[in-house]
């Protein structure tokens, strides 16, 4: 790093570790950023923010369900609850499709404007970072978020599978949000959704379709006893509208992750968490490092078509890749 | 390859595609062998079976489930149905612990001594493949399989979570067996395994038993409706003691697959699965040719470790090891 980049670095770094909100969204659109000197940036802020002890001992917390089940506006009165009891906590929308860049962010944050006011840090991360899939990307602004000192840091992703197992990689919990009525518009959620899910909660128990709530809180008590075991099985309530059970959704969120402190469920948790991370950034690092060169990038994305087209047999095509970095892979 | 080597190759090909039993026990061995021979000559197999277009064809079912749910013995019994229909299946069971492969490949073998009798395929793969983890293994002996004519290739797990979706990925089906009174030990199973099936049947419905396992395919029924819709939901039964319910669970398996090819959703999978294992195959061949050198496998190794304990932060340890490796990975 230039001497220049390591004075911009320092300075950000010690306003983003005072707290400063504006410091810590210019740190992430950096990781956000394909521009050389923001990802050096982002790489030295990124690492100093992985060493902080600190910072593997604030929890975060996924947040996921199928559109319309009320995520941000269940995180905005949860948000709320947490601020009330002296938290400050965070919230990062992840969104695989990368749609909602334009209209929605600003729809979050009209929606999240209270939180906003009061000092809390949202925003959505659309993009992928340089450590890897959206999973690395969202893990980076999550460590940038605890160094700035904000917690619990809530993640919102969308129930699309993929994403969620990514996700559920990083997070200590995940909680997923159903709509009454849910068992339909499950079926519609990628499998992977509910199997990764820690803590489950029915939404919108409100007015009207309180009753119709209910009736899925109890039916999906009882699948999920069966599947889960008791340990697995609360299913719980909420409406954000008139803010009932948000307390109890936090309260059930609080005790698991003192639990998981005391038996060390945690720190188990991050260390896997870690090796994975190292395991990934190694792997997209090497193939970054390879595919600079146009003509290896050329020949493994042709040799991925004829694998997918079927008119190359797998191991051919691996071989043919390999012997051709061969020359360049020797050491010197 | 060598000259003799291409003549090995070519001489037990001839006689594994002519649909040799010996031959392809062979060729599997070759797969799981350390011996630089030996990688070579199951490269060559391995790429001309997959090469082969009615290898694509050629159904690979997984069975999965806890110890002792009569894996084997349904196995046996389905496996004596299929050739009184005119199949040729093949069984290859997969035990990450590879605690397996002394005493219990004899048991299997004693227990499946009429599969093997009547010509059918018996085998246990308990150790890695060369192409990646025991899914990439798995993957190779299967391929194997269906290039020595053998079908359906039904694949046995034991039901411990990362192995599932490993075996998930290279299967076009799932069948997850549960006991009479299942839930208890459903607990014990980790998690992703019920996610990752697709047909669902009670096991040892004989006897005095049949009741109660007619009492948990009727609760695993509501459950799974609720999970995966009515399309997920159905839970067969069978008796392998009394051979009831067999011939209905191969039906159910057969509708399943035939809708797969006429839906096209056969063909895309498979597109998934070759994509996947060009991918892994990359990866495993790239960190194999870098680790061959010891001095980078001591430091990767010890990254990790230091990643680990938390004495390193994640970008520090990828930084440092990309940074060794750059020099050998420059264009010459």
């Amino acid at each position: 790093m230039q001497g220049s980049d390591a004075a911009r670095a320092d300075s950000l770094w010690e306003r983003l570790v005072s707290g400063d909100r504006r410091a810590l969204a210019r740190a992430i659109s950096w990781c956000e950023s394909t521009r050389d000197d923001h990802r050096r940036l982002a790489e030295t802020l990124v690492a100093r923010a992985a060493a902080l002890t600190e910072v593997e001992e604030r929890a975060r917390i996924g947040f996921t369900g199928p559109a319309g089940v009320g995520k941000s506006t269940l995180l905005d009165v949860l948000g709320e609850h947490l601020m009330d009891r002296g938290h400050r906590p965070a919230v990062l929308a992840v969104d695989p499709s990368s749609r909602r860049t334009g209209g929605s962010l600003l729809g979050d944050q009209t929606r999240m404007t209270r939180l906003l006011r009061r000092g809390a840090f949202v925003r959505p991360s659309p993009t992928r970072g340089h450590l890897g899939g959206a999973g690395a990307h969202t893990l980076e602004a999550a460590l940038l978020c605890a160094a700035a000192r904000f917690e619990p840091i809530l993640i919102e992703t969308v129930g699309v599978g993929q994403n969620e197992s990514e996700v559920s990689n990083l997070v200590d919990l995940v909680v997923l949000l159903l709509q009454p009525g849910a068992g339909d518009e499950i079926q519609g959620m990628k499998r992977g959704v509910l199997e990764h899910a820690d803590v489950f909660v029915v939404t919108q128990a409100d007015g009207e379709r309180r009753q119709l709530a209910e009736e899925t809180q109890s039916r999906f008590q009882g699948a999920l006893r069966l599947i889960h075991g008791a340990d697995g099985a609360a299913v719980g309530l909420v409406s954000s509208q008139e803010g009932r059970g948000v307390a109890e959704l936090w309260t059930q969120i609080e005790e698991r992750l003192s639990r998981d402190k005391a038996t060390g469920a945690w720190s188990e948790r991050r260390t896997r968490q870690r090796i994975e991370w190292y395991r990934s950034g190694l792997f997209s690092e090497l193939l970054r490092m390879l595919e600079s060169d146009p003509r290896n990038r050329r020949l493994i994305d042709e040799m991925e078509r004829a694998v997918a087209s079927g008119q190359r047999a797998v191991p051919d095509a691996v071989r043919i890749v390999m012997s051709t970095l061969a020359g360049k892979l020797q050491s010197p």
